[in-house]
């Protein structure tokens, strides 16, 4: 244990009633709904990025976070370490996120930057090993330095592409290595600032080949996890390639690797894009490419990022509801993308903001299991459309435009409209929460 | 010439300097730029719905337009189409567009509404074979009835599906019978209000069924015209399936049908699904699916669909810059979907709005065609991604990610960023206008 | 009793595992808050234009609802008020709110809509005897009729403004002889479509004018209720002179009547000013001004004004958290300006979309009473400003900048940054949720 | 001249058909327009900020640029200084604004950085003298460093406050000896993250109190200059004080400072805060509390403050339409607060965004200033409330509700619309373009 969460005790299972500000009120690792434990359903995550690498700047001003553990040297980087997985441990939390630029001190080479990226793997190793905490995904950070301003696998320098590539190697040889889960892209500089000096078909295709490079090398390395992508509408370029689920899908198509490719589906990016976090992951169930989901909270009034630590339960209890339809989680979890305000500054303030995530979580999730259980919500939704599973409806699916017309025309069909009951459903909802 | 324009003149060239408000300072139709006249390469439109079925509305308030044709008899029908067809004449725009609840009675029953449907074509036939006009697209009016409250193709009821494609079979008849160029289908119900009632994956599937039909219907007509897709992302629904460009895409990828379908984008679309306009016009042309232009203006400070006349010239001709790079027009065209404002109640208002926002577009599109002859914008691009046609760009092309890396490392590659140069192109853009 | 609501019954208090959905589960009119019922507390009102005057349609559609008394004369205007008070006394709300156009047809002169207004405000008031129900507040609709596309107050035609003065006199008169506790001023046109035809400072001299002579009509009258200004950004126009709390709070400044009108927030109308409604409630507390709340819910992805039932209890309890800081309401309350989806048709949905928002209010407003009792919130903002009752924060308030400067310098000040501690408040709250 | 500018030329006018980047096509400093010359009309004013402080980070990345003066020592800053200069002049802009944090050393105390600041003042003065170049305005960075991170005079801190008020003391001193001729306030950090630990009221009066002592100290210095309040809506916090113009408004109005303080208004931040950019200009016109701009141009597709070079010449002039509405600056003047795009590195990336960005203004102002001598528009306004000049608007200023009411009876007054005539005024605007 490291000096850092010195006087903070390991958080457990209270109970709702609990005056402990340090203890779960709704997470309850081994309570078991619908057939699995909640740590199973949630498979929850720590980003190492924001709780340990973000200093607490933001466009208008710098650090507010003073860590011991801030600057460029391999023994800061295993101090970072030491304090991550005591954090981890404190918490409960199964799994860890990261990118390279997160855990290992940048190179003055790349054959240096990925030498210390080995160093801190064989690191991580051995404190995963000690705890039993693994790793849920990898990544590589190909936005934070200058080098990839203008995109990493959409540059027009082919010299980026290159490094890019070597880079997305080196971690996705280290997420093998420490037997990660999944692979994460995002493009966070795969876009544009200004639509007069770029060529965006040039550059989707770029895209596609260096996706199509990284199953091959996923295939050819025997990595058994999923390749996500993690679509974004923009923030930092002004227009992101993966814009939404919807676009990553059709990209996919486009490139033939629908079957080989799922989505990381963040709440903040969700709502960017002009939707709510359960329609994205419900167009990815439809879709059939859910994967994982990166769970935080933007704030409504806000036109960036926020990154929030969330606390609506009842909007969570509506995601994870969508995540239950869809199956559950397979090699995906619940990876908190989220940081601290920056005026957060205690240890204890990171702590808690991950009970009181954690607990929200498990909240959403029973009451969305429940709903689930319940079955009224779905039983309401099939009515809805039972009408497809009669005569008609069937006639409809092997009739064309002429066939119908004349049906319409012969039986003077003249539909009347039903009632929607969007009300009925929302009190239906709240019943559960 | 009918009463209701009496004393406005037909609309004439008369050149930048001109006092008179009833003339074009940029319109000459007859002026060749790029080897095609300005009438050729703008392929105006008039939209039969915002100029004379729209009374003037709004969620707050009533009619304000006074029209002597308001009414629901096929005597109003034909008075209202000789005003439009008047007013076609009076600013010679060359095309019209409009909706089958645009131009005939509301029938009692489907075979009443598709005989008053033909009458009105009828009437249409002839006086465009008087006047010269000719139909730029039709399409049907699958949202206003409070039969298609829950959607068209992705109603939950499949009598609705059938009405629906009945409709469309009587849309695509009369546009065929009209030398229309184009049908295009907008889905303005084609989405949902909340997601606790609705089967995206279903009614997805409805969507792709419908289009489907429609293709077939096409070919076996022998329907010359090109089916347009037009992307809206959300109102009045709260999400509507052809959210922007993108997503249509990947559904068309879905159902194969990419190579028969393309994308009619509005301006006022594009602002609302966080886009600009240029953006989906390039990205159309990126993926083979550009067909036609809704041109109108959102205005940037309020949440919904306002469609104004559009009046902001360097804005259009960054629009018509991407379409002249996409080849300009084939079957396409410049519809203007814009309405009056609710206070601009005179005959003038109407005349002087079009004027307006065609004098915009001309203004535009000769800075456009200024700009692709000059070169030095695409020279720019051209240059920035020249790295791609040397031996690094070209070797990549075939190259893994286990040899990408090790040229990285052999080579020391450490890429230097080079300026995107946006302002020095915004200038460079300036001098056009 | 009517027919229209003939298969429900009236809605009772059942506790929160009722499977029944036609009672209530949180709201129980009888239980005792803080000293206060919850009737008292929340002062529910139901609004007479959403509920039994609105048709269902949008910018796309019609009209989806079809009530028996739909049109323009007398006796359905009557059957309208049967249905409405049959609705109010089912679900036990004590008050309702309405203008003028929602209750009595439009005569053909001012003369004739004043008979009309005083013939069933007299109706009115022999069913508000014979149920108990009362009148929160009364308004005038100077938005809806074409006469007043262009402002009511603010028009530039001084017709407009004396026609918009005489009815608003008639509809306080209405509102005084119902024994209404407030009179609502919301100026739906009281703005502008372009700032190219509008004199602001002119337009706002005007509304300041219209709102002395209310103020004085209210003191000439005896009226004893609260005049209210109810803010909204835009939609309909493009900008509501009554933006928003702040920009209220100055033009009541401006005209020195901050002592006699207070504000009426509407949740809906905060989002989308670009705030929290939690937000525009505190700041009318700290500038003394709160009145009364328009409670619903805003779609956080739709940019207009959805209107919808309230259902988010976590978003509702930081709301009532503020009302109770406030001290609750005095002669406000909680008015339900909320109205159903449009394809919600039946009756039954009415009465449950309400019987939803009660439950969601009456569940928020205990848990803002828990937290406020718990006091541990307002024990952690106290002890945030602690300083400022210590000598340093004292001497600030009598020094000047030459003063604090020197200060500064002699004791070398070198403030330190403290945690904000969101995310532990955040936690705190929805302990109590 | 310093070697960092070395092959770039000083800019001069050479007309709109140059094909010289390196030189005005529109702002000819010495043409005269409505009496003035564009330079005195214009008063052109470089951010010291943005140009030659700011490494180029955004939240996902860090530095990009690579500045010769980048780092902490006084050398350091005096180079800045000689490159900042040497740019003023090749631009010909004859005004330059600061922050202290821009142009000095942090000091290891608040004495030390004042002592910092004095030596650069005086450095500055030198470079002045030498060549010609002003002082629009000074001010206070209260905002990125860590002991402001809940804000300056708000904050819950004592300290923080004292420590506050010291600063702006050593920056107004800074700005008097310089002959600067406007003090500003931007309170980035004046507003909350959270209502959850905020005291709205207090920080409020806080704000109230700091203002009142920097107009007493202006006073007692004799400083001739403005002080300028710049409104912003929020980012980085989730809401400032300073929302809008309206909001300041009532600021001053509360606590008396309406007659001393004026307003600094950013297209960019009223963009954000729901406004157009004229909206803000003509409002503060009507108040009274005009003052100056900060000219930038902000992404209407992005929700955040992206300060980017002006370009768009339409939307230029209907701004400097307000500002010779409001009689054209007096001590205010036209501050690039406008930042180089990240990807922008190269010395001319920087002088060619200033010469876009000045001669998009000149050509605005040129359009505004015709509009204006042309009358048109005016005239159009003016005539539309005529009415208020004839009896019946006379007679309306005098009566009250009672009187208008018998009037409105009496005279069977029944209002009819006129059209408000946008699109031909759009028109109007186009004209002059």
């Amino acid at each position: 244990m490291t000096d850092f969460f010195k006087d903070i005790p390991a958080i457990r299972y209270e109970g709702p009633d609990t005056g402990n500000e340090f203890a779960f009120r709704h997470y309850n690792p081994d309570e078991v709904v619908m057939g699995k434990t909640l740590k199973d359903h949630l498979r929850f995550a720590c980003a190492y990025w924001h709780s340990f690498a973000w200093p607490g700047g933001d466009p208008f001003g710098g650090q507010t976070f003073e860590r011991p553990w801030f600057g460029d040297t391999m023994d800061l980087a295993k101090l970072k370490a030491d304090v991550a997985f005591d954090m981890f441990e404190r918490l409960g939390v199964p799994y860890f996120c990261f990118h390279d630029a997160d855990v290992r001190p940048e190179g003055d080479t790349f054959a240096e930057s990925t030498k210390n990226l080995e160093e801190i793997t064989d690191y991580f190793a051995e404190k995963m090993d000690a705890t039993g905490v693994k790793l849920l995904w990898g990544t590589a950070n190909l936005f934070s330095h200058r080098r990839f301003m203008a995109g990493a696998a959409t540059n027009p320098d082919p010299e980026v592409f290159a490094y890019s590539a070597a880079t997305i190697k080196s971690c996705m040889d280290a997420t093998l290595k420490l037997g990660g889960e999944n692979y994460v892209l995002w493009g966070g500089r795969e876009g544009y600032e200004t639509l007069l000096n770029t060529d965006m078909a040039r550059e989707r295709a770029q895209a596609g080949r260096m996706l199509q490079m990284v199953v091959d090398y996923k295939h050819k390395t025997g990595f058994a996890g999923t390749i996500l992508i993690e679509p974004k509408p923009q923030e930092p370029t002004k227009h992101q390639y993966d814009y939404d689920v919807a676009t990553v899908y059709g990209f996919l198509k486009d490139f033939g690797l629908e079957g080989e490719v799922k989505v990381n589906i963040e709440q903040g990016h969700a709502i960017l894009a002009g939707h709510s976090f359960e329609h994205e992951l419900a167009l990815a169930r439809a879709l059939g490419i859910f994967g994982s989901i990166d769970m935080n909270r933007n704030d409504y009034q806000s036109g960036w990022d926020t990154d929030q630590f969330p606390n609506n339960v009842p909007e969570m209890a509506l995601a994870y509801y969508e995540v239950l339809r869809a199956g559950g989680f397979d090699t995906g979890g619940t990876n908190f993308d989220a940081k601290l305000r920056r005026q957060s500054l205690d240890p204890a303030d990171l702590i808690l903001a991950h009970v009181g995530g954690m607990d929200a979580c498990a909240a959403g999730l029973k009451a969305a299991a429940a709903m689930l259980e319940d079955g009224q919500l779905e039983a309401a939704r099939e009515a809805r459309y039972a009408g497809w599973s009669e005569d008609l409806g069937q006639k409809l699916l092997t009739s064309d435009l002429t066939e119908i017309s004349d049906l319409v025309t012969a039986q003077g069909i003249d539909p009347q409209p039903r009632s929607g009951r969007q009300e009925r459903l929302e009190n239906l909802v709240n019943k559960y929460l």
